[in-house]
């Protein structure tokens, strides 16, 4: 299998990392990595066991990667209105795009310019860092659930998460993009947003009571939302929200993206995250009043979206 | 007049100093700025000219001071637990006691130390940052809104003005203290807290159309909760908060107190500014969802208050 990365950040070096591993064919468009990549491989610490590819493909330029049967999307959204022209070189008639990137809006993005029965969509659970160039830091978790997003072909999107799951990340096929996608809100939506605010990791937000209740409902305004959204089922939600503040309960002082985005300086990913979440809940009537407050908060400062 | 200062910074300073410039006799409990002013006395960088008092008495312990005619209170609330027993050794028989702390609480607290007649409360309108130690800065404002806590006696309240007001600090007597008090919590909830939490001035916060609307969505909140506090007459919540955003668009880039501790890494003044009028809120049934929200992300990594 040949794979194109575009967005070699902490999740696109990392799983391009464990496909190429397991013996795809796996190409890099990088940046900031360019150089350290392509003189002394890719060093992959693990809390699964430390890795070095000593040998990694890795472009300045997608025209150069050609076409692939798989593109794995890790761009960060704010980049978005680069992802069409990024993607585009890499694709021919049977391949298969799937974007991990976070939030809503970008399989449309895709869709408006790809053949939409091409597309699938995925979300991962992952704790990852980028460290020095030439190095990604995997401190957890890392399964994905993936989708698709126009096609019916569940036996493909079932061998492409077996792909997945052979190469060491276990993956799970969904009939339903959707609610995977607004299940992984109810997550990011709070503790991306707050700690970001705060400056406080998941672990500092959990054990202080009024941020812990926050954070719930938060979830529960999430969950309010995603049911209106013409879910195959409904999310049921207190035993959610029970299932994901536990699961949040046993990251150690896990730092969102969104987090170490503005620790670092760099732009928020406050469209894909939170204002088309905001939109698509309007529109069926689901207000979500703490959802839009920490928004507003987040966006005082932030430069407008191209 | 003879006027103890407790809780000597930037608005126990400059309120101090004016006072001492129209006359009175004015003594200031010091902690860091005792040296400082002991051997070159207090300078002030005002808007309205700068002056220098050459001579000022500065004191580490209250009961050096002795009795006065008048307490004047700027301790920072998160500073109440040593309220009472720094105002203790200047209160005789006739003392009156002036708090100018921001919030709610700080007149209870007093009440049930001292006489509650002899109590009043005030609200300043000051923009004003300590500088260098013997130094404050007096950036704008610094008009006084007070009342008494008690008494009816309004004639004793309204001298009390007449002698800030030829002092040179505008000042106005109120009939009725809670009205003003929440007033000022109108602008004190927005603001303070939003400046803290998200780094950004006033005018930042106004410029940019999600956070105006926030703001005054909150002042909102705040005027709803004031008009079930048994106010004298209600407020005019339209009226009211066109004025309050119009005076705060005229602050140019103006960091309010809160704002400055945190960014100082001191602690924020959150009981008197917003676990207090929450509870007062609660307790009438006017629920503040946004600044309940509010003081959640900020209490974060706060320490309890003692």
């Amino acid at each position: 299998m040949k794979v194109g990365v575009i967005g070699s950040g902490a999740l696109g070096l990392y799983y391009g990392a464990m496909l190429q591993r397991g013996g795809a064919d796996v190409h890099y468009l990088l940046r900031r990595d360019y150089v350290a990549l392509s003189s002394t491989g890719l060093k992959v610490f693990s809390v699964n066991g430390n890795f070095h590819l000593e040998q990694v493909k890795g472009y300045r330029d997608p025209t150069k990667i050609g076409q692939v049967d798989l593109v794995l999307v890790g761009l960060k959204t704010f980049a978005n209105h680069s992802l069409v022209e990024l993607v585009r070189p890499l694709v021919g008639p049977e391949t298969l795009i799937l974007t991990l990137q976070n939030g809503l809006g970008n399989e449309e993005l895709l869709a408006a310019a790809f053949r939409p029965q091409q597309l699938l969509g995925g979300v991962a659970f992952l704790c990852s860092n980028r460290g020095e160039p030439g190095e990604v830091h995997h401190l957890g978790e890392g399964r994905i659930r993936l989708g698709n997003y126009a096609s019916a072909d569940l036996a493909r999107c079932q061998n492409l998460a077996d792909a997945f799951s052979r190469a060491g990340v276990p993956c799970e096929a969904s009939d339903d993009l959707i609610r995977i996608r607004w299940e992984k809100l109810a997550w990011n939506i709070p503790f991306n947003g707050l700690c970001a605010l705060t400056g406080k990791d998941v672990t500092e937000l959990l054990e202080h009571a009024p941020t812990r209740e926050l954070v719930a409902d938060m979830m529960a305004e999430v969950v309010r939302a995603a049911n209106r959204q013409s879910l195959k089922s409904p999310i049921d939600a207190a035993n959610f929200i029970e299932h994901m503040l536990s699961v949040s309960d046993a990251m150690d002082h896990y730092k969102p993206s969104m987090m170490i985005d503005r620790l670092e300086g760099r732009r928020l990913e406050l469209e894909a995250i939170y204002a088309i979440p905001l939109q698509r809940a309007r529109e069926v009537g689901a207000s979500m009043a703490q959802v839009d407050m920490l928004h507003r908060c987040l966006s005082v400062g932030e430069t407008d979206p191209r």
